[in-house]
């Protein structure tokens, strides 16, 4: 069918079981198409096609509620709910989002991007039903991976407790965004090869009557052993110990399981997880015969072939970048350790974890646990290198703060995906990491301006040992420079001038860089000298530098991709306030007080003024005004 | 015996069983008569004498290391490595501190203060361990209250991944901080009453025994269950199958049980857990009869009667004045519904649960997930009112942005203990949230100046439908002022002139407002009159009055008990700079960038010289600055 037509999901109910199965294959040939053209998070959507059809056949969205843990699997969903005609902007700039969005669709209930939210979101919105009498469902859609996500435990163990009304869809395709790891990954492992419940449930019932009857000890035992009866040999044990009902495993690509037993739990009262297995990238072979996890998000590729059309930046990427470089000196000092959240392939850890397989951790989606885990290697003289994402890190603020920071432990932070990151949109901006962990006592924080001073602060983190440091680094690659052979060790806190000038400087660092050297370009045409700084401590900051600069009494810029709200500009604000100087000369870009969306990073740098020409405005006023207040004296 | 000659827990091998029962009673003796004149957490740590008398004679600490999570029950512990003798000045200024400290001990391998982190930096510290070939011991001391926080269950499920060798102790009281709550806690209840693991699993194979030859489906059946006996009714099934070999349940009171079984489990290959009952209170009958939390952590008492010493303050505490404001308004507005991480107590949320048992939620130790249920609860509609203490709602950092902030949900965040708390400490200061919360796009912070503000403060917050709003709150008591019968709203963002003065202004807001007028006072002997505005909103702020402020080009000070580094008083600078004005006659008082130890606010607030005294030289100075500059001028 024609998948444009769809305005809403209700006219599923009337598809016999002939068109399911062609309007599946026609959902998959769509986004194997469309994807092939703006990429996105193919892999997960193509494993959810029965599931997601399914479920708006057994229940009434938006009167029941569906939450799309991380969200990235929400495609189809957004098909059948009358978007695809959308999807030739899926991930750019005013188009389709990547993830759920309630102003796009009143089906959207619920947004994401960060994994494990979807399970306590669930129980607020049942027991706001509750609370005000309501009767719909809720149903949350949860991977094996963000299962792992404490906050996923917490929300299980209290769900469990409240046995409040909601049917979990635990979607159990064996990989999130990397293979799976962890006992609950095993544990389900084990539970995909098992009898369903009803069925085990029955043959241990036979085989209990045949216990001859006993006395004594013994007997209560048998009782024991009957009252256990839910807990034994049956695949959902584990969830059933917590307070849920159990169905399941099914194959989350047959129609009729799906629908069998979504009704099936749709009736039962109390929490019930639903155990699907699916296949990620399911009828697409390239996606399908994926085992690290390639084909969880991508770029264009060639539909016929899956080959990926190849970028032609032939710089290094930042993430590999670094971690070859942790790699390298991991060769020469055996205290080096790496520790990633689920992370091995987006933080291009793998050749690490090859060499180095025991002194390698991937602990699952597990941001938390992973930060304090460095923290206790590095209490036990190992040297970790955590290497997470700027938005991910935002789950480990605590863990920072009260762990790492407040016992001052030497614990090197790789921040990727630092700045704007583009296509993933808000819910993955890594654009606060400064302003929370700039008021951290203890904590050193930098940004290389390019993959040559990469390599040398990645030297500089691993030869530190006098507490934590950060090393952020952005997504995509680095700008092609010559790279030294060795690596030397750059002073704490210790800025560059990268060009000279005698009418103004700008403070900057990292991906802004190119934007100041831009700017100084067109100003120089103007008549007007400035002087650009590598700001690539941002804690601590170079305050010999920071005085000579006030000292002269210059105008003065400060550009970061950053929120300016309590960061570095107004850690500049800070000093110069601190020591005296005037900051009504001084001005700040960055990113405003608002949430950034989706869409290439050059246009919504635009949108936000954070660009050259801004710059250039910005300094061009600052200097006409000191040059007219000087005429005004002289 | 003089528990003050203890110098090493070394003597501890050499006691027989009456001389270790004798230190035990000495010990609860001298643990009762201490706390009594200093407070402390007596109840968590008469519960562990015997656990900890023995995990000091199985192990060897400092070789093998011990992780008491949260940290309040290492008194015993520290008793038996010499510390006796400091415990007069038990959480007092340059005392005892309360929690595991590295600088006072060897002993002391791993500090703590907020919950559930042991296992995480157990898991780091025993891969260090393995990664350098090392074979010490690591033993976190957990209990079932922390074990529900998220980060525990993601290390939970990493440790039973990897199979590390640790002995985990289970320390269940069947209460934390208040009764437990949640699936995990009504699983360890069953399992206290259950036969201990060895029991069972003899007494079902010899019922296993009995059953005849079967053949057929029913023939694989019975093969599942052998293969599975071990998860079979037996009580730790669900740490077995989590990959844990499981001990227990013990009685934490039994010091013989609790060496045969604490030398078992150290002999045991990969992670074992000890359960490990125990009576929170234990030979103290005010403590062990308490239901409710009372002696978790006490003020002084009576010692022979166990009677609280009364407080001379009669002001209304802060906690128990917002819980009952926001009771008053639920019984008219009944979309208000209040989430509590496990703080009903201290909260003072107890009328609310009794009033309204519906509309209450106590989800145990899990701040994030109390904080994304708050905001799935507002997306549906209801108006949650989530009581967290601020350095707790550092674990919910990211729901609160990812969550609440980003789908601006109408959550109402209660801060409670912002700001100093004194004797708990650097890891209970609630000094970050101003700086973590303030770069976060549509959150409004406010803080009141006093209890009757306060009040007006919750009517505001439960009327204001706009986003997220948040209201901190200080520990203690207010101020003992006059309090409206009406409640009213403030208009957002409204800032209030409490004394006017024409040398200089202070902002502030909350708890220092008193030391402003203090300072203001003795000003005004010098012939120096200072304006003073209640900062009352951090976020959005009053702008309007800013320029006001500005324009007038007097002398501004800020003064704000939180991180000076991207606080308060740097909106202020913000503020001033994108709007042109000079902040050379602008100074900010605050929290340094260090972590600040416990001891009363006062001394503690002496040490940082945020106090009146400082207030009244910055601002002479300043003024005289002023007036010497006008001279040149004129």
């Amino acid at each position: 069918m024609d998948l444009n037509t769809i305005s809403s999901p209700s006219f599923l109910k009337n598809l016999n079981k002939k068109q399911l199965q062609d309007l599946a294959v026609d959902i998959r040939k769509f986004l194997v198409e469309k994807c092939s053209v703006t990429g996105g998070h193919i892999g997960p959507n193509l494993g959810v096609v029965e599931l997601t059809i399914a479920l708006h056949r057994v229940f009434n969205s938006p009167q029941d509620k569906f939450l799309f843990d991380v969200g990235h699997q929400a495609y189809v969903h957004k098909i059948l709910t009358g978007r695809a005609d959308q999807f030739d902007t899926l991930r750019q700039y005013k188009g389709l989002c990547g993830f759920p969005k309630r102003n796009e669709s009143e089906h959207d209930v619920w947004e994401t991007g960060h994994s494990s939210t979807s399970l306590s979101a669930a129980m607020g919105m049942a027991a706001a039903r509750d609370v005000q009498g309501k009767h719909n469902h809720v149903v949350p859609i949860i991977g094996d991976g963000a299962l792992t996500g404490g906050m996923a435990l917490e929300a299980l163990n209290h769900i469990g407790h409240e046995k409040t009304n909601m049917t979990v869809i635990l979607n159990d395709n064996e990989m999130s965004i990397a293979p799976n790891v962890g006992a609950l990954h095993n544990m389900l492992s084990r539970m995909r090869t098992a009898t369903p419940y009803n069925r085990a449930k029955d043959d241990f019932e036979g085989l209990l009557k045949r216990i001859p009857a006993v006395g004594g000890r013994l007997a209560s035992t048998a009782e024991r052993v009957k009252d256990g009866l839910k807990y034994l040999v049956v695949p959902g044990m584990f969830f059933e110990e917590l307070g849920f009902t159990y169905l399941g495993p099914i194959d989350g690509h047959d129609f009729e399981a799906l629908e069998s037993t979504l009704l099936n739990a749709k009736r039962t009262e109390g929490p019930v997880i639903v155990h699907v297995i699916t296949k990620k990238g399911k009828g697409y072979s390239p996606a399908e015969n994926d085992k690290i996890g390639n084909w969880h998000g991508t770029g264009p590729y060639k539909m016929e072939t899956g080959d990926f059309v190849k970028s032609s930046v032939t710089a290094p990427g930042w993430s590999k970048l670094i971690a070859d470089t942790v790699t390298r000196i991991a060769r020469e000092d055996d205290r080096v350790v790496t520790i990633t959240p689920a992370m091995p392939v987006g933080s291009k850890l793998e050749g690490f974890a090859k060499e180095f397989p025991k002194r390698f951790f991937d602990v699952g989606i597990a941001e938390q646990h992973a930060t304090t885990m460095a923290a206790g290697m590095a209490a036990e003289g190992s040297k970790p290198f955590l290497s997470i994402y700027s938005t991910f890190l935002q789950r480990a603020y605590d863990q920072m703060l009260h762990d790492i920071c407040r016992q001052n432990l030497n614990v090197f932070v790789g921040i990727d995906r630092s700045g704007l990151v583009g296509a993933d949109g808000e819910t993955h901006q890594g654009v606060f990491d400064i302003n929370f962990l700039r008021s951290m006592p203890n904590i050193v924080i930098m940004m290389p301006k390019d993959e040559n001073e990469g390599q040398h602060m990645v030297q500089t983190a691993l030869a530190y040992d006098e507490g934590p440091i950060c090393l952020r680094y952005p997504r995509g690659n680095g700008l092609g420079v010559p790279m030294d052979e060795e690596l030397k060790t750059l002073p704490i806190g210790s800025w560059e001038v990268l060009k000279v000038g005698t009418d103004a400087t700008i403070l900057t660092f990292g991906t802004t860089i190119p934007m100041a050297e831009e700017a100084a370009e067109k100003l120089a045409e103007q008549g007007i000298s400035v002087e650009i700084v590598n700001a690539r401590f941002i804690k601590p900051m170079d305050e010999e530098m920071l005085h000579r600069i006030y000292q002269t009494g210059r105008p003065v810029l400060t550009i970061e991709e950053s929120m300016l709200q309590g960061g570095f500009g107004s850690a500049v604000l800070e000093f110069a306030n601190d020591h005296g100087y005037d900051t009504n000369q001084t001005e700040r870009m960055g990113i405003p007080d608002e949430f950034i969306e989706h869409g290439s990073v050059d246009l919504l740098m635009r949108d936000i003024h954070l660009t050259a020409e801004e710059a250039e405005k910005r300094i061009t006023k600052l200097v006409h005004q000191k040059r007219e207040q000087e005429g005004l004296k002289s």
